[in-house]
């Protein structure tokens, strides 16, 4: 089926052959999902069952799962892109365009093929993968369920002493419990100033009294990611500390109320933006509202003041605004949501408190 | 220093500016480790001191722990590549080289640099990267205890009736509270016939008696990953189970007696694929005997038996033959070793036992 859909983009943009290499575009079309350094490549001609290029290390495994393709092991010692020329070499393509591909085999590949015009359009995928069906939304609302356990293993471990990494702990064993397959990103749990980096890492820095603490994780199930942020304060906090965290709700709700089919994603941005903007804070939230969320954690649409896109049906995305303040730290409050027709629904449900 | 190192790689090859995009390279040239999706840029121009061009995102986090460059935030609404294409125009280069870059940025880019050649080189900061310094070894031995005790809560958690996630649970939930930054790839759990497959996943599957378990996991520490991996059979084996397990020991003994510097890296592999034809179970054993290791989880030199590396001192690579029968199930073991003169000396040191 998505074979087919995917088969009509190309047949719409006049190509009559396309070749993938991203691990996840290859679990979305054959269903077999390899790790994220594996080498393989769907070749999908218009007219013909497409080809799944393997390793020996992965023909078993692809052999057993792949579905809607022919699955071919390219022995040892033999250069996958050599393999992928021979293929395209055997057929009489004249376009041929390409998901992502180191630039060696790029220019390797456009040297062989002289009949053949070469082109990179790494978008055609996303404009299936942004868009989820039924069965895509049911495994993400589990990997968002199992992201609100960890989330509450989280705030549960947040303490004054308490070390960074003891509460990633906590967050990933609760998730792995629950048939995590993993995370979906490194965990963030970040303490004090260095809570203001929006992508820091978790230390053995001990969180301490009346610092903001952000938690920022995702879960995966059946290849597709959550993300949720909370932020909150060990212990007591201040009224200054008050006041951007409920700047931050505010902005976040803003942006969810928002969200709906056919709204163009800079509106979504501008809402939550407006209400930073409006404290003074304008300065201070360095990042888009939020990003499309599925196989990938980071994937189209894009929630900015600058993008061009404009939400769908059943996208799922973030809704993260945030504060960062260096020598104060970080608030940010995030939710994965589904976008409906009329209105957005959240696939994360974790409660919003600061402390 | 190893920017210093690096200008020297530059020099004899005589090129005039290189450009990093790798976030592990770029963390090993300048101490900042971003996510891995960062789109940050290092730009080393041989005769001047190097740029790190970092998004909004990353500009408060680069610049606290970036050393020996100037970081430069690339305002929102720009994109990187135009960032790239800016810097490197004000500058005279006869001769661009890169590690990696996207077909469209590298298209851009040579077509906008008129005056230089633009050449993917990846292999070059892997002549520095490769062979690891004091310091970076001792990062790699904490990385290697915090694997070893991740081994032991899993041979701990193995038993018939248990799920393949659960051993997962509880390999990462004792790594984390030793510190580990999170794993260095996917948990592997495959017990029964998955665990045929190398790269298999973990799943719900309970584990049941007599069956082959594949534990293949890793511990990050400063970003720098191990690798280990034990096979073991819950509850009772029999004859031809022991008979397989005994075969990888000793091609996995075989190939580590071979290691030091100067071997070629294809001898080593051929040192414990004989011991496994000798079984006549060569065509199992369907992958080189390993790769190398450091702040990525596959990286130079490669272990095969096309493989054209020479081991060098300081180099750090796993030693992981295997057999996979489809019927049976897969047997491999495997330690991270480093590469020292006339021996190599293991990093991991789980004890290796059948049941």
């Amino acid at each position: 089926m998505r074979i087919k859909a995917f088969k009509h983009c190309l047949e719409e943009e006049s190509l009559d052959c396309f070749v993938l290499s991203d691990v996840n575009s290859v679990y979305y079309l054959t269903g077999f999902l390899d790790i994220p350094d594996a080498s393989n490549v769907l070749i999908v001609p218009l007219k013909d069952e497409p080809s799944l290029l393997v390793s020996s290390l992965s023909f078993k495994a692809a052999s057993d799962s792949a579905t809607e393709c022919v699955v071919e092991e390219v022995q040892r010692g033999k250069k996958m892109e050599d393999a992928v020329i021979e293929k395209l070499s055997r057929a009489n393509f004249k376009n041929v365009c390409f998901d992502t591909m180191t630039v060696p085999a790029y220019l390797k590949l456009s040297g062989e093929l002289r009949r053949a015009k070469v082109t990179p359009r790494p978008e055609l995928i996303w404009r299936l993968r942004r868009v989820k069906d039924d069965q895509e939304l049911e495994h993400m609302r589990k990997a968002a369920q199992i992201a609100d356990r960890g989330m509450e293993a989280a705030i549960q471990a947040v303490k004054p002493g308490v070390e960074e990494f003891r509460v990633a702990a906590e967050v990933e064993y609760a998730m792995r419990k629950m048939g995590s397959e993993g995370v979906a990103f490194d965990t963030i749990v970040v303490s004090g100033r260095k809570s203001a980096y929006p992508h820091g890492k978790c230390s053995a820095k001990r969180i301490k009294e009346g610092e903001f603490v952000v938690i920022d994780l995702g879960a995966t199930h059946m290849g597709y990611r959550s993300d949720i942020t909370r932020t909150v304060v060990a212990g007591r906090c201040d009224q200054r500390q008050a006041e951007i965290w409920n700047t931050v709700l505010e902005a976040h709700e803003a942006a969810f109320k928002t969200i709906r089919a056919g709204i163009k994603a800079c509106e979504v941005d501008r809402s939550a933006r407006t209400i930073i903007e409006g404290k003074g804070l304008g300065e201070r939230f360095i990042h888009g509202v939020g990003h499309g969320v599925g196989l990938n954690i980071h994937e189209p649409p894009r929630l900015g003041l600058d993008s061009e896109d404009t939400l769908e049906e059943h996208n799922v995305v973030t809704d993260e605004p945030a504060v960062y303040i260096p020598e104060l730290g970080g608030v940010r409050l995030e939710d994965t949501v589904v976008v409906l027709k009329g209105r957005g629904r959240r696939l994360t449900a974790s409660p919003k408190t600061l402390s």
